[in-house]
């Protein structure tokens, strides 16, 4: 039952045509029936000010193909993530309109519809080390397209404190910050009782022995001592963003 | 190197008393040597406006009465956690002015000196069972007690969505969400599917079996597809109420 | 918006007091907003032929009695599962009509309403050996309360491969078939290689050493070569008889 | 012993060529000896309406291609799982009359040999996402292969709600319904809630991070609080057809 | 159907009552009903000379009062394992002619009745510390109760090689050896690299932190580079005794 | 201090050159230093009857045929395990003599050596399914290098009882039993409640989802009530054929 | 073969009572018989300058009287470890001479023979909280038992980085540092930056949810960046200061 | 905040031209300002002997050449570790000056840079079997490139006692003892049993089954109950060389 029908359904009720004892027994089942897809998808795309985005990992070359074409007609930044290089190439050689940004395996299209927030405060992606980068590059790359300010402080794990804490001020002032790191995952506990922003940690896939996987990381982060830290899923770049996209929107 | 002995430097500088070469000797160790414990701590306090908090868990009843009865004399609400009813008990036949809060197993003080933040939105607290209440409790007062209004939805777990769906329009309408759930941990990611706030996901060892210790909870949430959810330790409403502070603190 | 308030908006239409716009924006929250509680469930329990059954591991004496009270007064079966045999004690010296059975740990009441389904296949519920007790009448006492006629079959654990052949004919004839075991959990395996029955394994904790807390036995069971055989989590014997109902309910 | 040895011995005993002694000696051993493998093979699958079914996944080319020559030759639906599709490739240009469906990674061939069961319900295939289409391919084609009319849902995730419940009556009308889901593995809990069919759960090792193997999605499937859901193995499709079939058999 | 169904059957078909045909038709189910429990179980019990023995940890006070009360009218050795001291002596106030062995947590009975194997070799007891005693003394008393004569060697972990190394005589000319130990298992290793006889490595759950549970003496064990060793369940005792008397029966 | 320096030592004692306070401090050291390498590998060798044998996973081309060139020049069977097909090619290529068994990924060598130890038992190796016979191979060829005389049942998994049982005067007559299964692990189980003889269970990598890597299988076996078995680690086919050997050569 | 047997077996050998082909097949057991127990456990103590310890976690009190009298009569410290408070009152009921340290929960004895090792540096203990109080004990009583100096920084856990960083110069000077924390186990990483001094990280079981156990604070330190630090089990604090006064003995 | 700023800040104060209560509040900011990035790790650098070290696994070979191009005009030795070696053979191929050392996978730069430490003890290096020599040269390389004598005895693991009894007195004699072992991680124990000077464990990855990944060895290394062991993360043989170095300068 679309709204179509909905309508008509109450105009024969308002007409006379269809008495409340009828109307009622089709309305009991509008809460399974009458939402279309569709509808409802736009409306969170509208509230949180994220684009339409593909997860690339288990797609085909020719779905990816199906589904940008698509997209890269609608009036909106299009977000491709987790796509391998090897895959980007064959989408681009068929498909026009498309970037890729191979460190953080997003491909992107239609970026000029993207339009900077008005008074938004600044996202702070800070990572451990360099192996963190793919990571927060594909956070940075989708709250950019949706139009969240970012900024970046890289390669300062708590090995060397003075790194982060030469960063204290550009923290303090962070309206959310997230923070990658693989091995300890001890970074964002550092940063966390450095500033009073929400922070978000991003566990990471680097590591070896005991922290291949990221789940020691995982686990450090989880069980910090430091106030105002949550954590998204291991190597989910595009979680925290969504995250911090959602957290942003109201400052 | 406290505050003191640093305006007596400055002051034997400006004296003629001390070298410039002397006295950047002395700095140089600064970073390292100079911030008092409790002033950062009367920062970190003021920026989030959570009162200091007592972590009673592995506290003895003589340490809990001598950290309280300091505290009580500070200008501050005071908050004691994790807090079993015997040991409260036995604390407050030793001291006045504290209210324990059986559910949350919480004892505060100073009740009084808590103020409602202006212009602050709503946290609404969603728990799945009556058994995740414990840490539902625990984050409300924790937010309560430093001024966040709250609003909590209780027992509307996904085995019957309709009691969830129900409750859309207020989700839709949070500032920020804590979404409290054993067993499977689904409700969250239902939660954060219907609203573009923040959601804060906060797994209970509540279950049995697999379910038991609430891994099961916890990895449930960490993969949710729902976009703008992130997760707190196992049990800790404490951690999901700061996380939640420091979101709303600057809505 | 609940059912009264539903036929009251269309009335408004159908007295052209109500523009189909009004209405329409109004019904559109409708989803989310107009499914009663107590409605869906009702029809659940009506569908599955499962009485309203309390889990009462984490309640306490008081929320039982009151809920306890409050169905003893409806006209169906009553039962509490997980109900430790003092809770149990305790909740009868104050509330009449409840019979507790110690080994399944269960307290029911209006025994009498139950009535056997009509045509019913036999539900046969095999354990490996008597610590699987438990939760086999965990299992057994929720069928016979929802009227599916059980058999049994106990001590018949694989290390003696004649005990459960001599069965063959009981278990070829059955209409669902539970297997409750323990320690390696091999005996569903052997079980569904000897009938055309859906199987439905139920881990047991069980065990100690590497079998201690039941996941060699839900592995076990998880990982068999015998087709048509699903497994619930460990110490289910409840969810095992919902699987079994919803089964059998058909026949 | 087989029959042949078997009804010998009965004549001589009836003949007098035996004593009832050195009769009961040779019988005693029959319950280890006397049944010929292929029999008991032939009831299962007469029973379950399974065809022969082979496991390609350790399998050589070469012995692929020896089993499914010989299978070809018999009166019945072939079925071989799990092969990759290079080795697919090299089994069909030395065999014919087989088909590759390479979602599924199945080989199929004397498919006119498959009838529909006479008044069997039908089972709904439902997935989560389109990266778990090839486990829920497995379990439709199994299912058809041995006569069962299959319906499919996909791609309604719980992270849009309003997908899965467009199709409540479906669900609800439907005999047994597989749920195929990666992830979190939250939409086994979420349909079981809406329907009074048996829900078979299938965990799909789709995802990453701690959701990589798919643990989180069978653990969140074995702590559902919905009634009438049990679980097999991840990926296995198969067996969830298996399980399926079995339900449905006797529907 | 039992022997004495069988023997009527075979004297109805040589005294042409019953058919060929028919006899055969009930024959069929032979495999899977003619064992009497009772039978195999007497022939286990010959085979192995192991004694009746009853598992203890989850039965009652009463259970255990029962199943002794008959074995002791047997003409065998008795056997509880794993009997808490506060149930052995509720069974004994009630129960004459059992013993109680604290360390082993084993009562036994009609010990006059085991007699010494003829001719067989020696089963080698060696524990790594004085807390993996219990499990030594439970497979001791096993063995000796079923006629394997035991020597023990104790407290010779590896942290003091001297200590193992002055038994290198005894080692090797050991029929078989149990080795017992926690922590990190590394006495087992040790012993099967000084000794061709075969060695039984027994995990215990002896340790703390990561050793907890047994876990990590387990992996030690099964990952071990010294030929001839192989493992049984951590704390099993009895279970390590049974694979030795199944090995020192033939030597 | 090798043999030489010990006679040299005594001689000096006899001819008074060395106090018996000088000789007795040297010879505190000689636990530590006496033992020449070659000497305890020799006797080990002479105890169990194993050949030479070479782990060839993890060496390179280069150190398989430096160290095999050396065994083809002693008097003995030369075995190399774990040696991967395109290794094997190139040993082969520069080196003389060799075998590869292509299955069992072994390379063999003066197999003429071998002799068939007198009046021993034979060795049964059970496989639950096809794909277990790499690691059964590995220990048959290992068993057969060191003059075990081995007996093969192949495909005899539990989902279909009556293939073992077939298998049980042979397994109730074996000396010892190997049994090789993966997924569920539940075949050893069954073969030691079928028989007196010890039975050593091989669980194997073979399986997927939650039986990916052998640990379903390894823990069924740990956890099996079956008196009388003992297990290996997983794929471990020559510990088995060590551990074999080691209770064979003794019967 | 003890010492005095070796004396004679010498003095035969001089006086020619004795031939040298006799005395060194004697000798060639050696290896494996001369060594007394009690020798090379003194050489440990005199190497390590640790008292003899007795590990009491799993002793009874009649074990731990019999063990301490003896240790008592020795001249040197005498040190119990993990004795719970119940048993340490009882044996100091019936022993005197004993002290017993509720927090680390040891007992020592014989305190006056413990001296100050000369020109030994300072072991630092530095703890994260207050909850993580009973291992630094454990370690600090042990080393000061052997003559280690020991300096100690309580409660500077990460979240609050001022805390540890006002300690750098004593930690740059320190000789050895233990560093023992839960949680997230971030300290010892921070730690380990800020020194050249080689660093031993003691996680604790403090921690609730993910981080129970102590198994996060394990993973953190295992995978930290700061080079310079090795890690002992979980609790260890007696295996810390082993590694610690192993290290400080040769400063 | 840099050290020319400072000194310009005192200088105004001395001049008069900056308050005491400005300077302060400057200075105030200090901690997290002042320190430059280099200052601090030139510090570490000359305080460990530690040259500056590359972790090359997740760099690219351009980030490689950028790195060590820059490293190589440094009055210090170069090492960068975790090479593949087709990503040195690129490297190499475009910059002179290094040295490949495959085994170790480590790059070298500078080596005439090193000198030798005077009056340092020997680090001696312990492998169980040849698999785990990557990781023990990966150790070696990291010592002597900072100047610390190293000497290495390989392929002696716990299966043949003899081969690591031989070399009893060089284990005396070192300063510090590296052990690296996979499989069961046995022989750290037994090392740390024979001597009194701190041994670090290094577990390896080596390994198959349940040893697979080197969690068995990382286990029961940190189980052992050798009093002067501590470990480092699996495969850590540059982590544990930094121990070492930290351990090995003082001496």
């Amino acid at each position: 039952m679309n709204e179509r029908t909905l309508i008509t359904l109450l105009q024969r009720v308002r007409d006379g045509e269809t008495s409340i004892e009828k109307a009622l027994e089709q309305l009991r089942l509008l809460p399974f029936e009458v939402l279309e897809s569709a509808r409802l998808d736009h409306h969170r795309s509208l509230r949180t000010g994220l684009p339409e985005v593909v997860f690339g990992e288990n797609k085909t070359v020719e779905q990816l193909i199906d589904i940008l074409t698509a997209l890269l007609h609608t009036p909106s930044v299009v977000l491709a993530t987790r796509v391998a290089e090897d895959k980007a190439t064959r989408v681009r050689e068929q498909l026009d309109g498309l970037t890729y940004h191979p460190t953080a395996r997003i491909l992107t299209g239609n970026e000029h519809l993207a339009s900077l927030g008005v008074n938004r405060g600044a996202v702070v992606i800070v990572t451990a080390g360099t192996s963190d980068l793919p990571v927060a590059e594909e956070a940075r790359l989708t709250l950019e397209s949706c139009g969240h300010p970012v900024q970046t402080i890289h390669d300062v794990g708590v090995a060397g404190l003075h790194r982060i804490l030469a960063h204290a001020r550009q923290l303090q002032q962070a309206s959310v910050i997230i923070v990658v790191a693989g091995m300890d995952g001890a970074l964002p506990s550092v940063v966390a009782g450095m500033t009073a922003a929400p922070v978000i940690g991003v566990p990471t896939s680097i590591g070896y022995g005991t922290g291949a996987g990221g789940y020691a990381a995982l686990l450090g982060m989880l069980n910090s001592c430091s106030p105002g830290l949550a954590v998204v899923n291991i190597d989910n770049g595009f979680g925290a963003a969504c995250m911090a996209a959602a957290i942003n929107r109201r400052t």
